[in-house]
């Protein structure tokens, strides 16, 4: 942690670097907010989706799955300042009953970037510029991984842990997960190797992101790639986490906002952050929570983040003015 | 037909405007080698196919087959001027056992732009902008259409007639096509509605090319199509048909090079022609190929075409120095 004047003298000539880690749509929410606040915005999302269209992907070419990847251009390249066109056919989705129904356009054509270019950070940065992205997303490893989760509550006896694994299947569990460790798809036990594109965006950012999503599937796989957890703890970036609107059914069902917190410590011993934004009107207990934000070194903003008419989701511009709070008090 | 005088003096003070009609390998020629003379080529595309994964979209999503238009789009976008990149991905096939195996990822592309764009015109030339293609590629109809064929030779009754449905049965049949006609592919007997564009473009061409390629499914399917077929026999541009450098096994097997000038007078009986170009070496009787030629008011070139060691494929160079000839003769 570095004092606010230092950060702000760091960027007082260029716009502020912000690394938005995640994937899905708690990603496409924090990308939303941070186009507001910079043209800097770094996505780093994680590669271990096995359901739908990536799942299909991954399975029959075995690249990355593209669908986060897809999910963090479009919110990057914004319908007024990005190709609409474009932004449109990545996110069409073939119709029918065929063998191409439910595959999204953008999923396609990144499969075969990848395939093309050998090389998944120049495809990404490629599909960016036909996309008209002022920013870069970046993959979280280069080479697709499984999440494996710790599960209790599916045996009779409530004690009993089983291991779950795939993205789907941790995320749809009707137990409660414990814990999630990743493995890498060739089946050795060797840790992920971190995108080395992703690991100097957070050394070199500003403002390092987690949360909102799905959080053992979405937030915490970030933490379990030792080069990536080793950046994020040590950069000198103001580190904000923004918690989700609602429990998710499934993976996190009746998680208390605290809760969130604990798990991210219980993962990540070393990791302090700066902010942790909740929205007012989704913490039953502010105490509470306040008391596990200050564990982890953190001030806690209860602020009106969540959109109208649509509480399990964030209004971006609400976010947005919530994360210029968080950095100005940081 | 206009004299050369006036023909020069039509396009002195702008790039000769060439439009060539086909589909497949034999119009990749035709344009390759345009592309050395002007800037300003148009493709007519057929719309027939219902082979590989052109076939496969067409009947899975109903959309135009896009794998002829895609290859005149590449075809157009050069390596040296084009977009090498998007070349190259929209020309990958995936690879595989699974159910995108075979799929060039451009059709893909094309397909999720016809969807999106819902005009197959526009869409064309959006996929042209992303591929730094300078001319532009029509369909020669924005419906897809059926090919069938009168075929003999298929019973032990030598003269009886069959009809063959589909491009690829009609292109591979072992018997002897007569005859072809088109069928919208909803199965009205109206005929098929030309592109506008593509009217327009040979309305106001200099140069019109026919041929080479397929002769059955590639090249005399543009006669066929009322609209386009008397715009071709009345433009006041060169008509300048290309011979084929082999007969082609399947729907012109045994056909002399003179032989399939009468096909085309069966078929477009009003056609005139102002130039026949043949390779000198794939013409085994040079008379009565110049006497098929006069009859359609046709001079004839017998140049040396072939690509040297693929005796089945033009030489873009050599074949775009014998277009320069027959323009300047005309």
């Amino acid at each position: 942690m570095t004092s606010s004047a230092s950060r702000h003298q760091r960027h007082q000539h260029r716009p502020l670097r912000a690394v938005a880690l995640g994937g899905g749509h708690g990603l496409h929410a924090t990308l939303t907010a941070l186009r507001e606040i910079t043209p800097d915005v770094t996505a780093v999302v994680t590669v271990a989706d096995d359901g739908g269209s990536s799942g299909r992907l991954r399975r029959e070419i075995g690249l990355l799955p593209p669908g986060d990847l897809r999910k963090a251009l479009t919110a990057l390249a914004g319908p007024e300042d990005g190709n609409l066109l474009w932004h449109k056919v990545f996110g069409h989705r073939f119709g029918g009953t065929g063998a191409l129904a439910g595959h999204a356009v953008g999923n396609l054509v990144l499969a075969g970037l990848f395939e093309v270019i050998g090389d998944p950070v120049r495809a990404l940065d490629e599909a960016a510029r036909l996309l008209g992205v002022s920013g870069r997303v970046l993959p979280m490893c280069t080479e697709p991984l499984d999440i494996e989760a710790d599960v209790v509550g599916l045996d009779e006896d409530a004690s009993a842990v089983r291991r779950i694994r795939g993205q789907v299947a941790v995320a749809t569990t009707p137990g409660r997960v414990r814990r999630i460790r990743l493995h890498t798809a060739d089946g050795s036990d060797d840790p992920p190797r971190a995108c080395p594109e992703a690991v100097r965006a957070v050394a070199e950012a500003d403002v390092v992101l987690l949360g909102p999503g799905s959080w053992f599937t979405s937030v915490l796989p970030h933490l379990l790639v030792p080069e990536l957890h080793d950046a994020i703890v040590s950069t000198a970036a103001a580190r904000v986490v923004v918690l989700n609107l609602v429990p998710q059914p499934g993976e996190t069902a009746g998680f208390s906002p605290e809760r969130h917190l604990d798990v991210l410590c219980e993962h990540a011993p070393r990791l302090r952050m700066d902010a942790v934004i909740a929205d007012a009107d989704s913490v039953p207990t502010p105490d509470r929570l306040r008391r596990a934000a200050t564990a982890l070194g953190a001030r806690t903003l209860l602020d009106r983040v969540a959109a109208a008419g649509a509480r399990h989701r964030h209004d971006p511009e609400a976010l947005a003015a919530s994360l210029s709070r968080a950095l100005a008090a940081v």
